[in-house]
């Protein structure tokens, strides 16, 4: 990849970070790396009543961002119609505990996509999008799963939002006090947040005994 | 509280749950809870480019939503203005593995508020304020850092949204295959997921052997 226009966005005015410019990021790689380490998007579009931020299970497939949900459902049915929509994706790191107030912050890596969505209409398309959508957030379980028959792609809606402008923008590191205030004689630093897992819990049809299978037990996000 | 009036949301057209109703609550504990529990918002607003969400640190301060920023800030000065906002709070809490792609979930709960920001123009309100989002991020903490200065109160714009139109929906529990899938012989339950504090980072600042807070070491967030 030679060309660079294709590892970095091009920002526009809403994707442009303008405060703090250094904590911001065009660069290709860096937004793909958060876009498939998360799980959950903030999605936001414009209804006639105003703003609307709903959280959804997505993947990135190529340069796109799959989103997907009941043919029924409201949401789906506007962002089919090919909404303006920003995806926004954030991966929470640490909390920052500085000597004053003021400057305490949150370390975090997060994603911003704008675009208009478009539905995937044809039916092996959008299957091979949930398929991946499956393997976004569980890598292994599509292999062992049952995929999806005629009936359920019918009742699902499938969208795509072409990732064009996008920016990241992160905080990282320790608190950055005022000199003065060095003084102050309090423990400061960070407190690492992360996304753990827990005991996986087998459903009541699981044979007992039946072995976790082993993309349940080492799965790991948001590294 | 015996007036209902107090304890349950009104739905609204925009806040009423279509989709799986039962998923759905008005309870303004329940709202609440999910509220205090959370660090991140995603903030949406509609600019004249079109939708943006925003993650913010937030806080519930009695029936009202508090966001913060820099006064440079043009998300702020948008807010600041009276921007008609969608703040939701999403609290993942597990990954759904089904026999069927089609049955894959999410356990999570997520607060919607909609509603329009004001600014907290009086300076002490607004470091009432700051000071309550310190707490509600880190509890414990606001007693042992320095307070803001007048300066650092004039650099930051502090914006509240009145919690009256609200809506959680949330899943909880196993999968729900269809009958004819439950003899497909595979693991299938729920992985748990929450937020976790890894290992507290001191600073360079902070002298050697300077115990870590309780209030540190005890973090807990998302229950």
């Amino acid at each position: 990849m030679t060309d660079m226009s294709t590892t970095k966005f091009e920002p526009t005015e809403r994707s442009t970070i303008h405060r703090l410019p250094s904590r911001g990021s065009y660069d290709k790689t860096k937004v793909y790396n958060v876009l498939d380490q998360g799980i959950l998007a903030h999605v936001g579009f414009t209804t006639t009543n105003g703003p609307v931020v709903i959280p959804m299970g997505y993947a990135r497939k190529g340069d796109s961002i799959i989103l997907h949900g009941s043919a029924k459902s409201r949401l789906m049915i506007e962002l089919a119609r090919g909404a303006d929509v920003c995806v926004t994706v954030t991966l929470l790191d640490g909390l920052v505990l500085a000597r004053s107030t003021f400057h305490h912050s949150m370390n975090y890596r997060s994603v911003v996509v704008f675009g208009h969505a478009s539905v995937i209409a044809d039916a092996e398309v959008r299957n091979a999008a949930l398929e991946h959508l499956v393997e976004h957030l569980v890598p292994g379980r599509g292999a062992e799963a049952r995929g999806a028959n005629e009936g359920e792609l019918e009742a699902t809606l499938v969208v795509e939002v072409p990732i064009r402008e996008a920016s990241l923008k992160a905080r990282s590191g320790p608190p950055v006090d005022e000199t003065r205030d060095l003084e102050i004689d309090i423990w400061s630093g960070v407190l690492p947040l992360s996304l753990e897992t827990g005991e996986p819990v087998p459903d009541e049809h699981t044979a007992d005994g039946k072995p976790v299978p082993d993309y349940v037990l080492n799965y790991s996000r948001g590294r």
